[in-house]
């Protein structure tokens, strides 16, 4: 007997995604794939939705029978502010909209280190530490955690905001050292927060263990995630082939590393 | 000398903008005044621009030459999600762009109670208390506020957000008891963020010095308000009208009041 | 239109307690003195019960038809076991008892400093800081507040637990010049407690304004209690006739001053 | 050579006192068992005393020459006000009593997560929460919770309060994959208390190390308890054989569980 | 009857010194002066000492049968480290040793903002804050605060930190106005330490009730200090003569003002 | 390519110093070892440097070229104000001061568990709480936190500052079953703190895994430390050997162990 009867994930066709959709099958008897594009390789237990996040009946008509959505949909990077709010932004209230009107019970929401980037390593920020978002694409983040506390709050979906740091296969800087969730981590806690016994609205840090830790995710424990990798196996390759950079650099001094580099997206758009 | 050469104030037609309207007249040697329709009753320190917020070209134009913003335009209470996108997330990321692109120094935002109405009395909270909007309006009021830090860590823009309880002529009811703001104590905060030599980014309640307090303002003290009114002239008129109310209902609960009771505004529309 | 029907004081020929009697009349309609002799003096709005508190059957009968209790009754200082044991923690769930029998909606209870004697002047303790009693008396305090959180938490009745700290006619001692608590601000204290908006499970500590604070009581800021009077006025007298006291003493030291420095009262009582 | 001359273990035989009887063996030359009725088994190392705890001359007697208390004895549930007194409140009473007159060093309490039980799972509270019992049984564990406190600020004499979760031979239900204390566990944690170099008063958690944490544990970290078993082996098949509970149940909310969905006692007595 | 028998002043020729010499002569019988130099104007209750506070034997005698101390003196200012290891290093030892000899009770010593003043205006750090030097004069600061603790912990005896921030006639730029600290203040507070029931060992800060408020005192309210002036009256004259600050200038940003841009003393003199 | 070019250690022929001297080698090309004596052994990646600390114009030298500096010289026990002064305060500053005008990047200091020495076991205090040195020894190791923090401040040279609790072959009494730190763990934080990606400003405790912990050092998670040892294989021992302390004892009540029980230096001096 699987925990859920179907769960939609969003942005499946995506680099989290693609793993969530392997790594969530044995939670649900059926995993619904969204995407803005058809998926060409539905395996049994699967079935799909195409549609833009943007387009808020067809968003919601998605959700229709679904007890859990894992939503990672949307732009996952700081893009321009169109683009944030129409995928991010809009795209988000479309899924807690249909969340809200299907009944689902639980969301999981894919948020970022972006969504606290101004904060400095040393800070060990708990996951009740103010917002500090380092950029557009960090705002849209908050916007969600703030709207899923409201559903949350009065309409009884509960939702876990999982501020993932850097999802990629291995490490690929110094500051991923830190930073690093492998994918299998990925899975492991989106499972945790999908299986925990109450999440009620829990905002959370997406991180590995790795040795080098600079928040403090205590104020989630009740999700019961237990991360397995970390990067320790990069780690001499890495140090030895790249500088040891200036601790007061942006990008190093901040939890958001380069994005807090980044001009403003339409900048470069108005010239 | 005045302290600003011209501040923008949105929402300048309104309840509380009438207000400001009069009351920061001596901070700056103008005070130009947004709404949507054209002001018949211009002084000789003041101008107009009038035009609509969700018009990013005409939102950003009205800011030039503005050293201070005073930004309490948009809808004022809980209405469906088209307006509040488009009058408060949109409205108000034109007025911040205004700011970066056109130099402003400082900008005041309407924030709300309902940014953080699902609190309850005796919880006590501090400015910095994660958020717990009680509404899509609410939910507007964190988007604000997560934006306005964006532009403080990344560009230097100052901002306060005067998170208002309730201002109104007179406390209306027994939770105005304690969630009263006179239109007097709130020009004072509105002059004192104004005035403060350095206000960062700073979220503060917005409350007179009513004997009740359900808030810790402490974390705002640097912006040196000082309130002067409070809601005690009222008291025993409301106390002796109105019923005892059940202190388990959420309007009596809860910051929000009426608020978190509301149905969710699309309901009704899409009926 | 009083705010109450019925309060019912334990307590009442105390020496706090005739003072309430005097002090809440304008609340309610009726007034209800318990004590363990007869009051010969009974005004028009008030009547009486008289009973002991360790008789279950008819301390819940007294509770009757009262929509409020203020419940000052029990031993108000250090005595033996039984007594401890009798008056004050079989009493007082005698009374709690009757208010969830009866429909009381509130309690208002008169702890004491006894409850949390055992910590330094400096450590300046928030309301809800772990308990350290004094004295088997702080015991039965600690047993109260204990007791009514549930009632809150189960059954819905608000209390407030007044931590009342020396009120007398005036301080009499050092200690004194900074734990006074004037009657008439213990008034406004029960007062506060009874008209607040929701109290729903409230410690706080009772005060006068004296200079010197040793506690923090902002937890209990929604009561809206506002004291009005200080120690100020016999600081000269008392500090010209006594001598500067040694700081490590545990009378000096700690909040609960010289119950602190009292034996164990069985201990005398099985010589 | 033994760490005490001589244990006293109340309730030796309960549930758990049939587990510590066994396991604190290596701790003192000789445990001494108590209980209601006569033990038959006895080993060369024990010694027993007959008696009930509501008994103060038998209960001071059964503390002579013992060098520490490990007091596990006392209704184990929610039960009548009158066994409550009895046996938690005055019984408790007895045996601190004895503590002191006979010269015990160190007590070893077994207090509850019922002192606790109205926190929410995501609440993490520390050993430092005010207290929120969710039933008469959790008031009596936060009398003893103070009174041992007062033995320590008085008397010197170090007491642990181990708010026991849910030790069972095996996780029954779903909320029991977070409760657990396996009985191995609470031998350790009962051990840890008795060895550590210095505990004064302290109040810790008794869970095993399960995946889903709801507590925080850190403030007890001087005893050097480190759990062994967890709920994972049995995790699966609880969840295959329950439903999902409804998140908002009470019992599903709350720390307490069922506790918090219990009639009062004496409600049913009444009837 | 006075306070104190005798109380030592040093630096009592400084500006604040000359002050406490007015302010402080109803505490004790005999007020004994500190300088480098003699004093010319010896009222009755006074007597003078004359020694340098590096001379080690000179000071230690200066603090014979004094039972208060009140050390101002030392470098007030940045300046060499030779200066400052011999006028506040090894000075303030000096005292310190002088006061664990000849057994006095209490002493009172002038901090400074510069023990904290790499803090930041928004950051409202309370009197335990981990000290943050803006100087080597600050680095003094923190050390004889430390010191202080020391001889508080071992030796009994009390000591206040007081924190002066601007105490000058009056505020002479935009910083002092929330940083000022009037004369009669200075006095008021140095009363308070020295008449407080008990201080132990408290940091607290010194300013006067400026409406801008940038530190949390709360910690210290054990004193019963009680400001009585405030910056606002040279408020209009100073804004109006001063432009607008960046607030993102270190004289602006942080408590320690243009301290924290100071050079490093030595770096001059090696030159 | 090793991470430094040139390590400078100082106190590298004392006890810990030459764990180091051997630990730290993969991490520079070049070790720099500083005594008051010549190194008779030099390895070929090893050059040495002759001085005493108090030496301001050699230490300053010795630092040339040393973009590290792991500075572990200095009186390592309580001795004479004199001692105090000159190898720790003085002779400190000589290293900060070499640091800045040598460029070096980062400096470990080796501070010491005495810098907090009067807080108790069950305090559970953070690497954020105010300084209680035991001794003139602490106070120095206080005035060397406070030092580098306004040169990471000020000038941006990174510090951690180990608080190294009981760093010897192995534990030799109860108390160092929780105050342990292997030789190995030392080096291993020695290498954390030198390979961090950013330390700022860093307080950190130096303790191995011990079971009963007594500190919260999470502030410091940012290092990357992980204790491999404990104290375990030498409990059954030295609990065997050794008598139960009396827990009031301040040697067994306080983190800093016999150095509370310990005399003034000066006091056996002057005699």
């Amino acid at each position: 007997m699987a925990l859920y009867e179907r769960i939609l994930i969003t942005g499946a066709a995506g680099r989290l995604g693609s793993e969530l959709r392997k790594g969530l099958a044995p939670l649900a008897n059926t995993i619904r794939l969204a995407g803005r594009t058809p998926f060409s390789d539905l395996a049994e237990h699967e079935e799909q939705v195409v549609f833009d996040l943007s387009d808020m009946k067809a968003t919601i008509a998605a959700t229709e029978a679904c007890d859990a959505i894992v939503h990672f949909g949307g732009a996952a990077l700081e893009c321009s502010w169109q683009t944030i709010l129409n995928s991010n932004i809009r795209g988000s209230y479309h899924i807690y909209e249909g969340a809200r009107k299907h009944g689902a019970r639980r969301v999981i929401y894919a948020s970022s280190v972006h969504a606290i980037g101004y904060y400095k390593l040393e800070d060990h920020i708990s996951v009740e530490a103010p917002v500090r978002p380092d950029s557009l694409y960090g705002v849209s983040k908050n916007f969600v955690e703030s709207l899923s506390r409201l559903y949350w709050d009065k309409f009884g979906i509960e939702s876990a905001c999982l501020r993932i740091f850097s999802s990629f296969p291995k490490p690929a800087d110094r500051r991923m050292l830190w930073s690093y969730l492998s994918f299998n981590d990925c899975v492991r806690l989106t499972t945790a927060a999908l299986t925990a016994p109450r999440i009620s609205h829990t905002v959370t840090f997406g991180l590995s263990n790795n040795t080098v830790k600079v928040v403090d995710n205590s104020g989630a424990n009740h999700l019961g995630y237990l991360p397995q990798d970390c990067s320790e196996p990069w780690k001499a390759e890495i140090e030895a082939s790249t500088e040891i950079p200036d601790p007061n650099r942006s990008s190093v001094k901040y939890l958001g590393g380069w994005f807090c580099e980044l001009d403003h997206p339409d900048d470069k758009e108005s010239e």
